[in-house]
Parts: structure tokens; C-alpha cells; sequence
């Protein structure tokens, strides 16, 4: 019922048919960096995306919808509570739609959505329960897929949150969105410089452990226990001479064929798992890092 | 010198100026599956992809070359070797070159390759001396970058194989290549249905372990020494009921956060390199899957 009253265009939605109209050209635009820089917003795709951010406390100005591309039976339940958060929502053609869409098989859903801008000081207050605080930290990520990827192995880990370090990518592209599958809005995460990242793992007491390709100890053998700040670099030239001097520990992926690295991201959740699994079954009975 | 003569279109050499060309289009209709399969060709493009097939044996029907767009200063060696193995050298334009080129930065290097097309019996060779064989199958992988990220960490954790069942992406697409970074011409990849490649494993007595999130056991937890062929399924639908059946051992990737799957090449990452975790340093006394 409440479907067909949107797709109406009754009193509480509007609808779009000219690829003219300036909402959609607005909407458009935050496909771009420097228009999601200016404008504090950012676009988010699909409903499984969606629904994270929302169940999440994203504020979503806008939601560009149309149902003839709608996939399952859950998207009239996701419009009402969107509806119910005071957004906007916006009724498209199919024609209209995909100009809007960045994806190969859209379903039917974009949201405008407003920018978490999370900051270091943000993530204290997720730490104060932790005893023992699991982070990532993503310096200099060039490829949106790969962050996207990384957030998304940091979550199914159980990592506290990731920072992003002298971002080259911004965590707002749409390929991040995409590719993190809306661990974005469920993990904190933070964007900052590398100085003022390090001064802060100090007065939290956080190791830092970096993985590169000149390590002599192998993952696998480190002791990844206590509170620790995982990094990994670029994936053009890996970590800054910066964080290399700065880490507590390096260590390195044992590499047995002809290829000389992984995938930054690939390389990322193997150490992230790591943790996890001498988190569950602890190897070492000293205490990390003495 | 040798560039040099080979720049101005000596005997050596031809050269493309005209996109009309019919090398040229021959060439661009590889990025085509159909096309792939009725010449038995495929392309290879980058410096770094196009040797490790020549090292390795790969037979080049011709290389499309740009001096303009080279990036290092190993590419006139490169051309030695591919001239003296009896390939055809043929020079382009920067214009010409860039229709033909599927990357975003080319480095002036596109091959036309002749497919290899192993078997299961051409692993029997490789697999001879092996007391251990280790595996990886992927079945019905649907995305080229995913099914050459397998390999890449195929080669990396130091898998014998790679068995591609009921394929869905051929092994051949330009992004497979890509996102292999040429590993697909230093490990043996073979293509074949299921049901063979059961019976092939039976008869070499080679465990097969299946990765699902259904599984009881975390794949940390789960014995993976001795003969062992990793099983890894689609994307959206993981395993077909005929893996699932067949497997020795299920095992699962423990999920901490929201999001209720990894990548499949990130999940099979894991994997492989837990084997080779649990060979280097052998957890369990007993041996496989008693």
C-alpha cells in the first residue's frame, strides 16, 4: 500500500523523469571527489548498503528509488523507515535511475547520505570498554575496491575500527561503499594524518605492527597478542619510511611462487585473521612485545 | 640499437598506424570470449605478465608494442627474446595502441598468446614428485578479477594447482591475466567439470575440504595436512550441493562483525595459507582425516 503510494508521487514523495532535473544532477555530481568534499555528502548504493547505514544512525538526506528494478519484497519496509527518518524520497524511470546508478545490476535504491566524519578522539569512546584495542591502519590506499576490501575484512575479523592515514583514495567514493558492503557505517572509521595517528597509538599504548616484504619474521611466528594497531601501505611501493621506523614490530607474508606480493588487501585480512587466531587460541604465553 | 631498428620498421618489424588495421582488430576482438575460443588465442598485456609467459614457455603469436608509452628500460630485452622465440613484433602508435590496451596506465606491451590448455592429466606430471599435493579448485567463479586473485594467492601460499571447474569466467579473460599478475603461466591451471575432477581426486587419494559458512569447524581449528585440494564456490551462492557432498571436511571462516561473507578470493587466501601455516609448523600429531 504504502509503495504504491509513493510510486503515486503522492504528498510524501517526488518523482523524477528528465535528466535535466537538478536533484539528479546534484546527485550525480558525488560521483566526483571534489563535489563530495564540497558538499559533506556522499552516494550509497543498493540495498543491503542502505540498510547498514541506516540500521547504523546514518542520516540519509535523500533516496532516490524505482521499483521497477527493485530486487526482493524488503524494499517497501526499508522506504518506510527511511521515510520515517525525515528523508526525502525521490521516485525515478528506470531511465533516469541508471543514469544515477554505478552499478553493472542496480536495484533499484540510491541514497544521498550525510558524511560521518569520525575522528581519533571519536574512536576513544569505542575503546573505553576494550581491554586489549584491534585496529587497522590504511596508509596511503590508492584503489578504492582495495580500502572498500580492507574495511570489510576489519569487520569480519572483529577489528575496533581502521584508520585511514594520508588518504589518497577518500572513504567516501562510491567504490568504497561498494566494496566494504556497508561495513563503513557499522565500523568506525577515521580518517587522519600519519603524525598525529602515531602521537595517538603512543598514548594509548597501542604496538605497532607492520607488515613488509624485508621483515625477517614470518606472521605466522609473531606474537600478535596484546593491544595492536595492524598497517599496511600503498600498493605501489608499501609503507612510508615513516611507519616502517615507527612500527613495534615488522613482520612478513611467506611468499612461495614466482609472484613477490599480494594484494594489499589480501595481504591485510591475513594478518588481521592472525590475530584473531591467537586472540582464540594463544600461542605464546609472554605477554606481547617485551 | 635493437629498438632502434625495430622502432623504424626494419625487416624485423611492422608497423600499425591505421585503427582500420586488420591485425589490430583480430587482436581487439580477443577481449571477446567467442573470438577467445574460436582462435584458441588470448591476450597478455604489461611488462611484468608478458615475461613470466615467455619464461615460462607461453608461446606469443605477436606482440603489439608503443616505445612511446614503455615505462622501464628492460622492454628492448624483452623484444630480443620474444623476436628470437619466432613471435612477430609488430609497432604501433600511441592512438592505435590505446584502443588495443585494456589498462588504464599501458606500458606499451600487448601480446596475443596461444592458449595452453593443461588437463587433468598434465597435473599428473606436475604432482609426480609431490608427497603432498596441495590444490585449490574454484568452481563457477562469475568475476575475472576474483578468479585471478585465486591464483595469485594460489602461487603465493605455494599451491601445486589451480583446477577451474564448471567455469563461468574462462581463464583466458584479459582480467584474469590482469589480476593474476602472470601467475597464470608459472602454475598449472586447468580447466573441467566437476564430476571429472571428483574421480580425478578420488583416484589420487587428494582430501577435499569445503569452505562454507555452515560449516561447524573454524578453519583455524580443522586439521589441513596431507593430500588436500581447497574447495571454494561462487559468489553469490557459495558450493554447489555436489562439492558440499563430496567433501571430506567442512570448514568454516569465523565472522565477527556485520557482514555475513568475505570475498571469495579473500576467503580462499586464508585457506590456502592456513595449509601452509599447518606444514611448516604441524599442529596435530595424527594425520589427515582419520
Amino acid at each position: 500500500m504504502f509503495l504504491v503510494e509513493v510510486m503515486r508521487g503522492g504528498e510524501m514523495t517526488k518523482e523524477i523523469t528528465s535528466l535535466q532535473n537538478p536533484k539528479l544532477k546534484d546527485a550525480i555530481k558525488l560521483k566526483e571527489r571534489s563535489a563530495r568534499e564540497e558538499s559533506g555528502l556522499f552516494i550509497i548504493e543498493g540495498y543491503r548498503e542502505i540498510k547498514r547505514a541506516v540500521d547504523a544512525g546514518i542520516h540519509l538526506q535523500t533516496l532516490f528509488f524505482c521499483p521497477e528494478l527493485f530486487l526482493g519484497v524488503n524494499e517497501p519496509d526499508l522506504l518506510k523507515q527511511i521515510t520515517a527518518a525525515g528523508s526525502e524520497l525521490i521516485s525515478c524511470s528506470e531511465r533516469v535511475f541508471t543514469k544515477l546508478s554505478y552499478r553493472d545490476r542496480p536495484d533499484g535504491l540510491v541514497a544521498i547520505a550525510i558524511q560521518m566524519k569520525y575522528q581519533l578522539r571519536d574512536l576513544i569512546a569505542r575503546l573505553a570498554d576494550k581491554k586489549t584495542p584491534f585496529l587497522v591502519i590504511a596508509e596511503s590506499i590508492e584503489k578504492p575496491g582495495n580500502l572498500g576490501s580492507i574495511l570489510r575484512s576489519a569487520d569480519a575479523a572483529g577489528a575496533d575500527g581502521v584508520i585511514v592515514c594520508d588518504r589518497c583514495t577518500d572513504i567516501y567514493n562510491p567504490n568504497v561503499v561498494r566494496a566494504s558492503v556497508g561495513t563503513l557505517f557499522t565500523l568506525p572509521v577515521v580518517e587522519a594524518s600519519s603524525a598525529e595517528t602515531l602521537i595517538w597509538l603512543r598514548s594509548k599504548k597501542i604496538k605497532v605492527v607492520a607488515a613488509t616484504p624485508s621483515a625477517q619474521e614470518e606472521f605466522t611466528d609473531a606474537n600478535l597478542q596484546g593491544p595492536i594497531a595492524i598497517v599496511v601501505g600503498t600498493e605501489q611501493i608499501g609503507l612510508s619510511e615513516l611507519w616502517m621506523k615507527a612500527a613495534d614490530k615488522q613482520v612478513r607474508i611467506p611468499m612461495q611462487g614466482v609472484a613477490d606480493s599480494l594484494n594489499v588487501a589480501t595481504a591485510a585480512t591475513l594478518l588481521l585473521y592472525e590475530v584473531l587466531r591467537q586472540r582464540k587460541a594463544p600461542l605464546h604465553a609472554s605477554t606481547f612485545l617485551r
